[in-house]
């Protein structure tokens, strides 16, 4: 190649990003080379810790620093409501959303006995214990809805039958603001058997 | 927020890559947290080396780790000919067609007096001493062909008027594969102007 050992290994690395490729890198390695060497030198200690620091939250699974997560540690948060989701992505969504202020519990993924992936793997058995001790009165089944996402629901749902803990879904239904002629068939048809009188 | 100080500062810090929003830089970060730590070590190993190792090549500004950079420390690419870029990127792209196979000059940028940017600024004194002790027989100004690429391009050709050196500018026309349907007038207007007969 053209360029040093350094700035080829730096393309080269660069590439291990989401949705990056060679053209990309490149642009991105330009980018921090000529004007960015602060903001690159940042990021790479950030990388550095956050590689090696970041574990996972010892009561609910989330991304965190210590033993606990900032979540978990917030007294206000532990209120015997528990939302369960796929991923950090989806607990950050909701979060953002602003207005659910319980407890949570990441999966990082969903049932998907092809893959190998069964209710140990995602921490099920973890879940189970943890509403156990704590005697949860609501769990928020907040997988995606995809055949993926529904089969954990109903897994997780059957396995608490009969502990008298109210068991939800998240509603389906057209979002707010959309359109409904943008609306795939599926959300519509949800939308149609979750209809609400107009007096709600 | 919801995560830890230590994901935080990795999201924020991803923001300083070219193209890199708040959402991207998230899905940045999860991903590398998620699936890919090994890859953010190197990612973390290659940026640190690459934003203090990295510099300018003593003899064209080209990105080098030591004094001359890959092309330069290569005596079959010193063969009197230098093609003048304004970017690494641009250095980078002649490079991958493959064809060229003489030395570059890398302005890192082109003339703009509003910006304060001088023919000091991007090296061509330095470029001009090149010449004289080189003993240059072409110089290709393979600037961009913009206003400023234009203007950059005519300041050095008409600093080397009279020493006898070949000044080139490279050829404007369609695309090779490009439709016509789909060419700027510009680049037309060039076309037709630049038109040869079709025995050559
Ligand atoms: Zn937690
Ligand atoms: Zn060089």
């Amino acid at each position: 190649m053209a360029f040093s050992p350094l700035v080829d290994e730096l393309v080269e690395s660069l590439r291990c990003l989401p949705g990056v490729g060679q053209k990309t890198a490149q642009r991105m390695a330009f980018h921090l080379l000529e004007r960015g060497r602060s903001g690159g030198s940042r990021l790479s200690e950030a990388l550095g810790k956050a590689m090696t620091g970041v574990r996972r939250c010892d009561r609910c699974q989330n991304f965190a620093d210590t033993d606990l997560c900032g979540i978990c540690e917030n007294p206000q948060r532990t209120n015997g409501t528990i939302c369960v989701v796929e991923s950090p992505s989806d607990l950050l969504a909701i979060e953002q959303a602003g207005d659910y202020r319980g407890g949570y519990f990441v999966l990082m993924g969903h049932l998907s006995p092809i893959d190998g992936v069964g209710p140990e793997e995602i921490g099920i058995e973890r879940l189970l214990d943890r509403i156990q001790q704590e005697g949860v009165s609501e769990l928020i089944l907040a997988t995606n809805p995809t055949v993926e996402g529904e089969a954990t629901a109903h897994y997780i749902a059957d396995r608490l039958d009969g502990r008298g803990i109210l068991i939800t879904r998240l509603a389906h239904g057209i979002p707010v603001g959309g359109e409904l002629g943008y609306v795939d068939g599926f959300t519509l048809t949800h939308a149609f058997r979750g209809r609400k009188p107009l007096s709600d």
